[in-house]
């Protein structure tokens, strides 16, 4: 059972517990000790510990943690343990890309509409979905259950139809638009970024580096 | 001039501080005190002035920040005050995406080579850009300068690609296959990683948080 106080930090880091763990399920692992998934992971055996004593008593001392319980536990904390519908807001190349990735929907992500503004691609099927005009979002809304909803629009359009999402019941938006509609949302919504061009620049920066200090 | 000691932690916030300095050229700012930029990023005005402190007598008592200088500063440290070539090994959905995101040009990042190893997508065009047999790459790498390289290929085939990537020259990758390639790689490799399933499942998490909360 999960106690109530499990840190944002903790949560930033359990997906990669859960990846991890998938991939020693697919080995066939049955049990793993911290010291030996600290090795694997190159995280300390006491951030290990410290991280996965919020789902208690699985990590027993000489025994290690029960690989399978563990998984199945964290997968629970991540909602993956029910179906769960989602829309893509822009049927361009990244929103087709979020649609074809089978993936999400080995852990319950279901995408069940597409949206476009763009009339050269509504009707467009990307596996079993068809790319539907941006004007029938919101009676789709109302007669499906939808819990996620993608936005791999413009910036400008981003928070107009981030509102009307809102106003129809989502409460979860997946944001690869570049603005912090954060800001702009009531406090209850929650949001996700993937900041592409953000995630570029810090890697340029890196890359970087080395020029600017030797610049001094 | 920037100084030595800039921190991760400020170098992850830059690009959103870059972002908002653009939107305020857009709008014509010249100029705009710590307090003003505190409200329109939610950031607390001593946090900002902490962070832009790195960059050195910007911010003057009463003047405020100079929104050009500062763009142009953080730019530079950013890496983008030069052209960068990247190539995009993986042309499906994803990596025609990214090739095809004008925004990144703006910022300097050239696309001049996307690589695949499916017949049905080599010679397909996104832009100015045809899609090539992977097997060219390394001959490609050897006549091009190449600074960033962005992998979008499954999992399993993303540690032998940045290898060879690595061994001719590639000092960036910009990953998206969900590995950890900085925990397989030399050090002085820097790596960027977007881990699309991740980010998924952290918004799962936040969005069920109140259910399994209350199974307490």
């Amino acid at each position: 059972m999960a106690q109530k106080e499990i840190s944002s930090a903790v949560i930033e880091r359990l997906p990669r517990y859960y990846r991890y763990l998938d991939e020693l399920l697919e080995e066939g692992v049955e049990r793993i000790s911290s010291a030996e998934l600290s090795r694997r992971m190159q995280v300390t055996a006491s951030q290990i510990r410290q991280d996965l004593n919020h789902f208690g008593g699985f990590g027993q001392q000489g025994y290690g943690y029960n690989v399978q319980s563990l998984y199945k536990e964290i997968g629970k904390i991540l909602g993956l343990d029910r179906a769960q519908n989602m829309v893509i807001i822009g049927g361009g190349r990244l929103g087709q890309a979020l649609a074809n990735y089978v993936r999400f929907e080995k852990r319950g992500f279901r995408v069940i509409g597409i949206f476009d503004r763009n009339p050269d691609l509504v009707g467009n099927r990307v596996r079993q979905c068809e790319i539907q005009y941006v004007g029938q979002l919101e009676q789709f809304l109302r007669t499906h259950e939808v819990e996620i909803a993608a936005l791999t629009i413009p910036r400008d359009e981003a928070e107009e139809v981030a509102r009307l999402l809102v106003n129809n019941g989502i409460h979860a938006l997946w944001n690869f638009a570049h603005v912090d509609l954060d800001l702009l949302l009531p406090e209850n919504i929650v949001i996700e970024n993937v900041h592409l061009s953000e995630s570029l620049m810090k890697l340029s920066c890196k890359l970087n580096k080395d020029r600017w200090l030797s610049e001094e």
